[in-house]
């Protein structure tokens, strides 16, 4: 146990889940029955609302919302994308945010994000000790790519991934409805990371998914890819359902849509922003096979479909958030709470482990290639092994008026000084 | 009640729903209940099916996959989209189906759908008529736009409504996460009929909607739209969520993709197809604004995700199928079974009532344009009043393994006679 009394803060950072409140709710609850910490802060647009000293007091928060917080989507207190650059060029971020620690007595960081956020969390606690203030600084991961390293899985996923898969089975009752052919092409978020993508096996593996799955982890070849649906549109009387990633790319490292301007006329440069993965696929096919076609693209719903929210993961989110705060208040720094995965007479339960921040700081875990299936459009038995476990169990926001209660929070800010 | 024994068939046309099955397993369960019909058949793929004697014997399927229907999204047993001729101009498909139903005794038919099946239903039972073929033909409802005569509402609406709104709650709470502007449009199914878009405003009733909704009932103004945009933009900090019919169009009743094909480069003409209207508004807000956008669709989701459906829809849905039967047996012939809202003390509860085919045929119910705020770009309490009683409740799929399991029928063919 460390002595250190001080203020605790919280930032959300990066792309928002259905549980990264969960994790901030974990991190809220736990911090406010710690002694030690005097003060709770919820920095509003992380890094930079600690720059700006906006943070909002959660002292004065009712419990009643911050339990709310479990099934509120997205983040709450706002998130950010900002790379602190490198203090050996400029440190002026450092200063500040050091200068901002001392004036509010902060001796508790908790940053709540993916791989970025956990460099961020590093390069300000080296800061810190190079400036002798002592803080304790956590990470607490967060990603529906699940592409950090060391830890099994990642909050964020599972409902991400029990979105995916559901919302895949629910496809393929529709898209296959008529008699007559189509080809549905459905556009899944992760752009170096197959594991999201990989979910819609989970539809598959139920007998009512995608035909064909393609990761960013295989090259994408865009005439095997011809040749794979036109077997399945043969197979399967004219109806294919395929799920891509948002990141496949050539083995020359050329995303879809720019494989595609080079084939077809130069105007279509002006649209190509606005066509992704799925609709360039789609349109390709329709003009190569001539079949009917139709693109679907996730978008926001597959990270932020709180309705759809695995209970596993609701409830790992928000033990990732009070671990932290556990580790930190006991005199653990510089660590990333991660999960380890337990196998007892074929039950699943998850260990809180920690690990070091400099090994997830931009590190990145792919799905493994031995995990997908030789022809490259399916994922193995070792997959759905893997991510089953996770989906378990639903956890949605309470109804009130047939619609999801979200977290209220008052969001009040903290006078600066 | 009639004396007349024979077998009843069931046929599922247009578009899915989260709810038509519900439909079907009213119409299987009670038809098997019913001692003057003989069989219970349904048919693949709808009027299809029975032109080409291909129907599913329902009196082998388990009674646990029939109830496991009403909680399973689309068309079970396939949809159609086939629009009869003119009795008067070929009546070849009139003549096969009265030949079928003789062969095979079917005394009884329901059919389920919009507007066009109940127009089907009804050519079918007058050509019946006509040939001294005793048949009784009732229509079941179904469709998400809401948009048929008479009944009050339409099942499959409110469970779509649901999805929306609920949604549209979670891409407000994504969406607004960052410090930075964006501009959100999301795109609704409903050509004519805005009855879909509108539920968007029941997250705006519980405040975290679309700032803007446009309806296909008020002429859509491009000019309009981008000032409306830069006001909210104004005073909202740079954030804005739209919500936008599929069907939305000029006074000159131009589509909003065939507006902005006069407008830019011929070429787009190419890719007109591809863009959906949230795609081109977006695109046309990105250029005149210069803002940052992102267009949404929720495609075939709106109108497949069974695991938000409404209980209220769900329970009713299975009604309109079952009284179906029960008029057909006590004799009744050529309505369709409608929804009388009934609120006694402020609570909402409904009755099942007939409505003639003839009235709901071909005709079209869009939003009372009173219901929709004299700016153009909301909905008025009535609305609200309207739509909220019918998304309560949930009622979705039971889990298996984390995921829904849905009905598997047997679908075993009845014997070709």
């Amino acid at each position: 146990m460390n002595e250190l009394k001080g203020a605790a803060i919280i930032g959300q950072s990066g792309g928002p889940t259905s549980v990264i409140n969960a994790s901030a709710a974990g991190v809220f609850i736990e911090a406010l029955k710690q002694p030690n910490i005097t003060r709770v802060y919820g920095a509003m647009h992380g890094i930079k609302g600690i720059l700006n000293e906006e943070f909002y007091d959660i002292n004065q928060e009712d419990m009643k919302e911050l339990e709310l917080l479990k099934t509120t989507p997205s983040s709450s207190i706002g998130s950010v994308r900002y790379k602190l650059k490198d203090v050996n060029v400029d440190d002026t971020d450092y200063k500040k945010l050091l200068e901002v620690f001392k004036k509010y007595n902060i001796r508790y960081f908790f940053y709540n994000g993916g791989n970025d956020s956990m460099d961020t969390c590093n390069k300000i606690s080296k800061f810190f000790k190079n400036n002798d203030y002592k803080c304790f600084c956590m990470g607490v991961p967060k990603t529906i790519d699940n592409d950090l390293a060391i830890t099994d899985h990642c909050p964020g996923y599972a409902s991400a991934a029990k979105y995916v898969a559901t919302s895949m089975m629910e496809i393929k009752c529709d898209a296959t409805v008529y008699d007559t052919p189509i080809v549905c092409v459905v556009e899944i978020m992760g752009r170096n990371a197959g594991w999201l993508t990989a979910a819609a096996a989970l539809a598959s593996y139920k007998g009512m998914g995608p035909d064909l799955i393609y990761l960013p982890e295989i090259p994408f070849d865009l005439d095997k890819f011809y040749s794979d649906v036109k077997k399945k549109y043969e197979e399967n009387n004219g109806k294919v359902l395929i799920a891509v990633s948002e990141g496949v790319k050539t083995k020359d490292g050329k995303y879809v849509p720019e494989l595609v301007s080079d084939n077809i006329a130069a105007d279509a440069f002006g649209h190509k922003q606005l066509g992704g993965t799925a609709q360039v696929l789609a349109e390709q096919l329709k003009n190569k096979l001539g079949v009917k076609v139709r693109a679907i693209e996730f978008s926001l719903l597959q990270r932020c479909a709180q309705h759809l929210a695995s209970k596993v993961d609701v409830e790992e989110a928000f033990m990732a958030g009070s671990e932290a705060v556990k580790a930190a208040v006991s005199g653990v720094t510089d660590y990333m709470i991660g999960f380890k995965r337990i196998e007892k007479n074929g039950k699943y339960s998850c260990e809180y482990i920690k690990v070091p921040l400099a090994e997830v700081a931009n590190a990145e875990k792919t799905v493994p290639l031995e995990w997908i299936t030789k022809d490259g459009t399916g994922l193995t038995d070792d997959f759905i092994n893997y991510a089953l476990p996770l989906i378990q169990g639903d956890e949605k926001a309470p109804l009130e008026d047939g619609l999801p209660r979200f977290a209220k929070l008052k969001k009040i800010l903290v006078n600066k000084l």
